[in-house]
Parts: C-alpha cells; sequence; structure tokens
C-alpha cells in the first residue's frame, strides 16, 4: 500500500497542538507519511500562512494532502474546506488560506466539510484542527472520496493579493515576508522585472538603501552589503550578504511585510 | 506488521537532544512511528510537562508509547518507570510527569526500570534521555514486555494537582498555563462550572480583569475583546479574541501559571 | 525493504525551508525515514552545525545518510559534497560542516557532486538544500551510489578544531557551545582531564567563577550552584544545578562559546 503524504502547517508554534492533531491522524490512517510544513505562522495571519503553502506548489508528489490551520474564526460561521487544487488536496477553514492554489489552478473544486460523522466527538469549539481538519485530511490520505465530505462550494474566499504596478518610470512591489534569515522576499516576479528593464540595468530602493543590479547569488555581493537577487521561488528578493537585512533596518519580522519595493531603471 | 507509535515530550528545546533519541529508537526499532507531543516544555517544569502529557490522554491510538524526559535529578537517585495506564505505556524519570496517566487509571502499573542490559553504554549522568529512556521506549514500542523491565513500584511520585476550591461565594481556581497565543487555561472544568453556577452567570475575575458570561466560542466577543469559553479539554479558558492576553496582561507564559481565577454567580 | 533513515540539520530555524528539503526526499525516495536533527544552528556558523553533527557520530544506524546545510556560500563557488565516512554517508556544502566526520575517520571518502541529471530544475542560486543537497541525498537514501555523483575529491575544507593545551601550571580549554538549559559544553575530554589532573582534585575556573571537584552528576552540588561534569559526549560541561548557567553570566548562547575555561590541579 502506498504511503501517502500529509503536510501540517499552522500557527501552533511550540506546544502539543501540532502533536495531537498527528495523533489523531495516525488513529486513522495508520500509513500517513507526516511532515511539517510550517508552524512559525504568526498567530492568526491569514496572509502568511497562504505565503508558506504557496512554496509547497510543485515541490511535494502529487496527491499530497495538505492540512492548514490557521483560524481566527474557530467555532463561528466560517466553513471548513477541503480542495482539490494544483494536484494536491488541501483542508483547512475557509478564509483564504488556499488562495495560491487556487489562483495556480482554473479546475480547482471546493468542497464544503459537512459530513460531521467525521469529526472528533465530542468536539470542541476552539481546536478544530484537532477535531475537524486533522480527521477529514487523514480519511482523504487514506482515500476517501472528497466529493462525498459535502457540497461543493463555488465562493471560496480568496485573498487580495498584493499584485506590483507601474507607475510613472518605476515598477512597484512590496515585501511578502521576511524569512528566518531576515531576507525580504518580494512580490516581484522575474519575468516581469525583466520586461520592465529591458536591457537597462536595475536600480532598487526599499525604505532609503538603494541596491543597483541583480546579483546572480547573495555571494556576488561582499559580506555586509545589500544585494537583490532572484530566490527560490523565481521572486526579487533583498538580502544582507552573510547578515540579517531586517536586524539592519530595525525591524522585526513580521513589520517588514508589506514595506514597498522601487525598481526604476538605471 | 503494525507500526506502534512512540511520541516525545521534552524540555530540550531546539538543538539536537531529540534528534539524538530518535536515532537510538530507531536503532533498536525500525518500525516505530515517531511523533513530537511537545520539546518547549520550561526547563526543569515537571508540571508543565505533565500538563502537556495531559493532553494526550484520549488522543493516541490504544498501545503508544509516550517517552517524556523532563529531568532535573538526572544521574541523582531518582527512579527511571515505565508505566502502563490509561491505554498507553510511558517511559521516563519518577518525578510526576505521569501524574495524570496515574490520576485517570485506577489500575495503572509502574515498573522501575533496573535492567540495565538494556541501557546504551557507556551510560552518561547528564543524558538519559539518550542512553535510558530512548532505548527502553524503543523496546516497549517494539513489543518488549514491560513487566521484564524490573520490579513493580507502589509508590511512584504524584504531583499535587492543584484543584479548585468553593470559598464563601465564589468558586476559585487557577491558571494551569498558557499556551503558544496567550490564552490562559485554568484547571476549572465544565461539569464542576456549571454545577456551581446552577442558572445563574458567571461573572469571571482574573488579576483585575472581570469577564461576564461564558461564550460558546472566540468569536463571541468582538476582536480585542476578553472572552471565556470551555476549551479543548473541557477546561475553562480566557483569551483576547484575535489577540493575546497573557501580553495584555504585562505577563509572560510562565508567569501567567498560578494566577488565580475566581468565578462568581451574576 | 529496508528503511534508511536520512536526518536533517540546518539553519533555518523555523520556517518551511525543511519541509521543503523533505517534500523532494519523499517525492525521490518515499521509504526514507525523515529525522530532524537540529534546525537551530545559528545562521551561517558552519562551526555550530559541525559540533551538531559531531553529536550524531555513534547514534544513528550505520548507514544513516546526514543531510546538512548551513551554507553562507550558496550559488558561489564553493563545492557541494558527499561523503562515505564514520559508518554513514553525509551530504552538503564543502566548507567544513563535516570536519568530525573527516577526523574521526582515516578512511572517509569525498565526493563532489557534479552530476546535474540529480539536481532540481530549475535550480535556484539561493536554496541548494531544496535543489541539490536533498535530492542527491535522497538518491544515496534510496540506494544511488555515492561514486557515480561526481569526482573525488582529495582536499575537503576541515575547521581548526580547538584544542586545549597545557599552559604552566593549567590546562586551558574552551567553551564550544551552550545548550538550551544554559549548560557550558567545552573542548577539555575526559581523558585528557584525568592525564593532567593525576590524583589531584580539579579547580576550573571561567569567566571569574571558580568550580571545586567534577561531579558524577549535575545533582551532586545543591540547587542554584555551579557544577563541573562530564557529559555525554565525555567532555568537561560546567552548569547551574537546575539553572541557567549562561544566564547567570549575562551571556546569551552565542556570546558563551569561545569563553576560556582553566583546569588546574588543587
Amino acid at each position: 500500500m502506498s504511503q501517502a503524504i500529509i503536510t501540517l502547517t499552522s500557527d501552533f508554534g511550540p506546544g502539543p497542538f501540532v502533536g495531537l492533531m498527528k495523533g489523531i491522524i495516525l488513529g486513522i490512517c495508520p500509513s500517513a507519511r507526516l511532515v511539517d510544513l510550517d508552524h512559525g505562522v504568526p498567530p492568526q495571519d491569514v496572509m502568511a500562512g497562504a505565503l508558506i503553502l504557496e512554496q509547497a506548489l510543485g515541490v511535494f508528489p502529487a496527491g499530497t494532502v495538505h492540512l492548514a490551520v490557521v483560524d481566527p474564526g474557530v467555532g463561528g460561521e466560517r466553513r471548513a474546506v477541503a480542495l482539490k487544487a494544483a494536484g494536491a488536496l488541501w483542508v483547512g477553514p475557509d478564509n483564504g488560506l488556499f488562495t495560491p492554489a487556487l489562483n495556480t489552478d482554473d479546475r480547482a473544486r471546493v468542497y464544503e466539510i459537512t459530513d460531521q460523522s467525521l469529526f472528533r466527538q465530542p468536539m470542541s469549539n476552539t481546536f478544530h484542527g484537532r477535531d475537524v481538519f486533522a480527521p477529514v485530511a487523514a480519511r482523504l490520505t487514506c482515500g476517501h472520496d472528497i466529493t462525498s465530505l459535502g457540497p461543493e462550494v463555488s465562493d471560496p474566499i480568496i485573498l487580495d493579493w498584493p499584485q506590483p504596478k507601474e507607475e510613472g518610470e518605476a515598477l512597484l512591489g512590496r515585501v511578502l515576508a521576511a524569512d528566518h534569515f531576515g531576507n525580504l522576499m518580494t512580490n516581484l516576479g522575474r519575468t516581469q522585472v525583466e520586461d520592465f528593464l529591458g536591457s537597462t540595468r536595475a536600480v532598487i530602493s526599499l525604505r532609503g538603501l538603494e541596491v543597483e543590479g541583480i546579483s546572480a547569488s547573495y555571494g556576488q555581493a561582499p559580506p555586509g552589503q545589500v544585494v537583490a537577487v532572484y530566490n527560490s521561488l523565481d521572486r526579487l528578493e533583498l538580502a544582507l550578504n552573510r547578515g540579517d537585512l531586517c536586524e539592519k533596518l530595525g525591524l522585526n519580522r513580521r513589520e517588514a511585510a508589506g514595506l514597498e519595493v522601487r525598481v526604476e531603471r538605471g
């Protein structure tokens, strides 16, 4: 029997909540392969969670089940959903977490999870990760039919994804997130930037900093210097070679998200 | 062959100690399914470790082996024990970590681990997680008979669990722990609170805060307001909807444990 | 079919990078057993990473594949390597990370990874953990021949390991690292210290602190007192019984590395 993979993403941080979801999963689908994707999503930051899930696209084997719980509306009116999209299955709250998979795949199908017989009983109103999403994700991992979970949903929540735009002589983007190293990932894709620049050289500015040119790797700048590169998602990223750019800017990771990035022709 | 589950709980935090225990386990019992429960227990805080293990009760499949190492007495006189209790096996130091399993199951059996042939050699005096508990837990996971580990113990250490009490017109409880979100879990169980309140409405106070009524979910209060709910263990919990109550109270997670919670009839 | 083990060590901290490497690994070698060794290596601190890997020696089953990514030179000229050493395989950047395995095994073999057909395409210049090291480590885990990866390397980078030395009447060592508990691990091995002391009693000093004698365990000193013990690697370690020695010294974990430790005959 094949061992299907189930990934887990949440804002649970350290603590037992992730392990408890795994206990439920293995009780229902003992053959599941469990992989933690990220549990360091800032509490209740759905956009940050969506950006983590985006990175999984194309990286995990087809058929992987992605369980994601960043769920400020737990116990309230928000729907619980399961999606078939982008070659994978996705399970979690309907609050925009799955925007990247939905934006990637025109043929995505979304189902509301209404079959309460699948839930852990008694069900709490505070921990649907354990009581709703883990049991459903486990069943999908072991072959349960997604279409039987509940009615199809035609209007899943989709987040407004910040899009770069040209303004005058500049291409304006935003920092989407800072990683553990203090590198700043922007929403500026390589193709968009290259089309804008043509044969000219980039001049990139962010909060008073100015960087000239886009390097092939971090190490093309001397240690301690700011460098622009295309990162592992092929998006423009700003980094301090062998240092922490967030720290240099006097920002914590979360404050860095949203900063404007300006690309001009040099 | 079935793949038995072994969970790991410790105060080891980040660092290699957890991974080293897993290396020992897989060398002895290659089929073990490893699940981290929590390694963020505050250093040497046995009560906090016990509260984590309590959450595993009834969540993992029967026969799961729970390995737990919060061990301020390592290398000293404290006994090493293995328990059969509450449908699971438990391995670790005899210092009260297993109080929830012992309190739950009148027919629990406890064995001192004295068969040194099972230990890693040479055995250190500083890391029994690697040298004593991991090898023994691995053997139990692969079917070793618990009664052969050593003599039965009739007086395992049991922690004094703080019990709520009625005083005058109030039911007094305590905060047991704060979670990653800054929510405060109390020792006040739903039945106890409901029996006390009868048909009256609750007025709950904690460190100058006052909350009226017990909500069905966090979201019944507006964002930024304090709310009381029954949590996933069916205990009273105080939370700041979409915020961090610990932070609002100016406390770190650890300081919050022990705070008095007062329930009165409204 | 046997399930080979692959461990992962990095400076990636929280965040999705570790999970993404696992997605790649399981796509290539579905039977791999994944074990996190440590992802809390301080960013770009190759020596700290090497000290973590050293602890794995002799702990994991023979044939384990150790994937390690602490890679300040990613995308630049540094070589990617795979090693067969100390009964295990090792995959990562050629920057000294594997010094402990190389120093342990005279017959270690090192291969540069040049077969680009094994890499993830398109390959980024910023995340070789995902695009180079994970795919190669996965193939080795599933039986790929290490000698086919590329040419043998005769001059892998080896870090200068700080060696204790006798100076006058003292044996001088250094703190290699502080662990999560604030205990300070030194480079002073038990044999070296015992040979130096002969039948005399140790007087150990560190940054103004003085400790007399080497205890059998932490608990031989009263709580709150500094104690010297031989730790789980059989090296001298200084600790505060039931406390945090780093904190007592007013140092963070990283500042403690490098402190001089002086052993004299008492």
